[in-house]
């Protein structure tokens, strides 16, 4: 993919630790960046640490609203708590575009355990949220953020993608071929169930196992050619 | 553990292809096994076939209600939809008892779509449908069948072991090591969706990627002790 055809990707909740991660590999790999979040001053900030990551285009800040107008590809990194009051005020402005959605439903305190929400899935909550005129795609699921964080370190790790259209998928899959993992096609939204209750088993893998960030690999699939 | 620490493990609907495939791994580990089926016929039949790969005690085969009176550890690996009528066919049996559930609910003739039951996941789902004075633990959802009965066969995969109690998920995790993989702590019964829904991404991903038998690697934990 050439640096003309990369979309801009906007980032809300980004100044987080997954969308902070995110942002530095994506920004690193060459994409232009919107960071958003609920106020523009946290973004700007967020945007400026940012740019010693960027090389290409200078990463800006603003509001979550803004990010979500001025952005090609829309990146939902936000709480689970937070969600439905951003996908709110997002709606209208996403109509039409693609929103990767990040979000694992944990519910505090008990992260550990897998609590699926009544729709099945976060992924399939935010999708009747925002309504069938925006494409939402699922992925990053299970990925250490602090990892992310350190852009040069090597992640020992696959990102599932769930979407009903593998075109939407695929947009994802070159975005986790950015951050240097491999993502794969892993079926329809409902499937983000998968991931995002494997979030739950993989906080309790950590403390058992004192484990650095543990993460998954899907085993015995042939090399999966790059996008 | 020693052959004499070992329990007599029942595998009902083990003349199934995962039935198959973990009796035979087992047999060869020197378990005492007993194959259940519907009828005594079938069963008997699939442990004289099982006989061959047995280093320790002879298997024998009856119907699964036999298996699950005579049996120490309990192992279901019968159809989703054939998992209620069994579960109260052995109720009484199986009391005070660990029954380790492989039940996936793949739902034909989606079977790459994640359908979780109502209960959240078949695992819970069983152990409503036993009770409380049966301990469920679930396992082996991940395990290709077809390279399970390649006996030595490497197999690239972990086992995510689900249960309410550290000691009887150490009971499957042993029976992990059988086979020759890792076993892993993942939480409790309810955490069972993750890797149940699992299977249908992986049921997916063999078809998109031409993949013959995929599976899941958790990465990132430091060398777990062998049981």
């Amino acid at each position: 993919m050439t640096t003309a055809q990369k979309p801009t990707i906007a980032v809300l909740g980004g100044t987080g630790d997954l969308g902070t991660g995110l942002a530095r590999r994506w920004a690193k790999a060459g994409y232009a960046l919107l960071i958003g979040s609920r106020t523009a001053d946290k973004a700007e900030a967020a945007a400026t640490e940012l740019a010693a990551f960027a090389t290409s285009t200078k990463p800006r800040g603003m509001a979550n609203l803004d990010a979500a107008k001025a952005g090609d590809v829309i990146v939902l990194t936000v709480p689970f708590a937070n969600a439905p009051a951003l996908l709110d005020e997002i709606k209208a402005a996403v109509q039409g575009k693609l929103v990767i959605d990040t979000t694992v439903p944990l519910m505090p305190p008990r992260v550990a355990r897998v609590q699926l929400p009544p729709e099945g899935s976060a992924a399939v909550a935010a999708q009747i949220r925002l309504g069938e005129g925006v494409r939402v795609v699922s992925a990053f699921h299970n990925v250490a953020a602090h990892k992310l964080a350190e852009i040069d370190r090597p992640l020992d790790c696959d990102v599932l993608v769930f979407g009903e259209k593998a075109d939407d998928r695929a947009v994802a899959i070159a975005l986790a071929e950015a951050l240097g993992v491999r993502g794969l096609h892993a079926g329809p939204l409902a499937n983000s169930a998968a991931a995002e209750a494997l979030t739950s088993i993989i906080i309790g893998i950590n403390r058992t196992y004192k484990a650095d960030g543990a993460s998954i690999r899907i085993t015995g699939i042939p090399a999966v050619p790059k996008s």
